[in-house]
């Protein structure tokens, strides 16, 4: 299976857990954010991960469902205005322009529970031992440990920079590295890692898996920052150069284009080495490393 | 043991668990919320409901303090300039005037998850099957199906009397009835549904309980509806009056002050029958009885 065929019966299956109920703003409101076009990246990984080592494919498409829904959550609060006020989202209105901020408020909220209520509903064969541990992961990495405290060092460093604080090179390199670890690593974290233990992998290939999404994680936000300062709207579906703009700490502003083009690559490489010195690499990992290159 | 001891022991716990870390201010945000000055009547009754069938006060405690963060989680969201704006909660400004809507919005995420974290690290011995049931509930009471719910009726509803829409009076009591089951009721609900599945209840006191709660819940919102209009500040912790004068939809609003208070008094009645007849009553729940009642 192509990493198309995988993402289209994640599109699928999201679309189907999302039924529309009442109050119908709330779930339309979910719907909307989370069935935007994309990538489906994190959900293909954890099926990846399980898939390799024995899972069916029912098995985990729950909790990849879920992990989509935790990464739309992560983008409709972080699009708010009183957070990084963005307009666009994969190239149409964010959640708040379209409905309401309120309703995106709440919209987020909801799917933080509903994303562990869809796995606990329709993974009853995982049994309850490997439920209440995927549910441990769940709560690490959506949480004030996880992308929230990738989340706050993000929004209050760029603070920061805007009331002309000066931050040496060394400082700055430290939060770079924390918000990238957090803010983005740790939604490919879970999603390796929840789908080795849904697969029932030995701990040694989840150790592994987890450092390659650490890693992973830090080439994908190198890319994105890449992307926000060449790509035009078209590609990256928001406003570009927007972070440049609002004083955001990036890659590229940290380092130059050059460095981060490198960097990336270099990263990447580990990534590969890390999958073939584990014997975890299968194909579609191999298609989502390359995707990433620059 | 007295309510005041009982709640006592909930705040010391919740202060044990909100154990500031980095990054500071999202736990400091989280802490500031959860531990201003209430009665912690959800974490009592859940309590009360544990021990009533044997259990342990240290096998509930995570599980009453879990509640008491979600509840705390609701009251950050709710006062949020783009929902209720309310600058003023428990007689202390509101979240998001100590710290900022930024992190206000992220302070309510991270205690979501940061909840029934605390469950699954302090619960082991509550053994998986139960842990599941119990996160089950949690993401029933805590999401677009519960309080969430709740909340979206409320503000969807409150639009549109600004707007100057029409409801017949049976409308209106559909729609009360409906947020006052679900804003306030179902963290009752939760709270005594948890408390009694960690005790071993039955499923015929688990029910009755749940009867009681939803319509203890509804009492409570009456007389917090009463309150709003006859308390002054000091007793509310909040400014008094705002829920009228912002078109909100409440039980004295719609039925008057006699007829809130004599359906008060008769849902308490009901309340205390049900613990009656089903040998649940304690000397607490009567007591919490009490303090409801205008």
């Amino acid at each position: 299976m192509q990493m198309k065929e995988l993402s289209a019966i994640v599109d699928k299956k999201l679309d189907e857990y999302l039924k529309i109920s009442y109050p119908e703003d709330i779930f339309k409101s979910m719907k909307y954010t989370v069935l935007l076009p994309g990538k489906r990246l994190r959900p293909v990984m954890c099926i990846e991960s399980a898939r390799m080592f024995g899972a069916d494919l029912e098995d985990v498409l729950p909790a990849a469902c879920a992990i989509e829904m935790l990464h739309a959550q992560t983008l409709i609060h972080d699009d708010l205005p009183c957070m990084d006020n963005d307009d666009f989202r994969r190239g149409k209105p964010s959640n708040h322009k379209v409905f309401s901020e309120a309703i995106a408020v709440l919209a987020g909220d909801a799917l933080l529970t509903f994303a562990p209520q869809i796995i606990l509903k329709n993974s009853k064969n995982l049994g309850s031992e490997k439920l209440v541990r995927i549910m441990e992961e769940y709560f690490q990495a959506a949480g004030a440990y996880g992308v929230i405290a990738g989340q706050v060092v993000d929004i209050e460093n760029e603070h920061r920079q805007n009331e002309g604080e000066n931050l040496s090179a060394e400082e700055q390199e430290k939060i770079l590295h924390y918000l990238h670890l957090h803010k983005t690593g740790d939604l490919f974290r879970l999603a390796v890692r929840t789908g080795a233990i849904i697969g029932g992998a030995d701990e040694k290939s989840i150790e592994a898996l987890t450092v390659f999404a650490e890693k992973f994680g830090i080439a994908f936000q190198i890319a994105d920052d890449i992307l926000d300062e060449t790509a035009d709207f078209e590609e990256i579906g928001k406003t570009p150069g927007k972070d440049k703009i609002s004083g955001k700490l990036t890659y590229t502003s940290l380092y130059g284009m050059e460095k981060a083009r490198k960097d990336l690559n270099l990263l990447l490489d580990e990534c590969e080495k890390i999958l073939q010195d584990n014997r975890l690499k299968t194909d579609i990992f191999s298609e989502i490393l390359r995707k990433v290159r620059k």
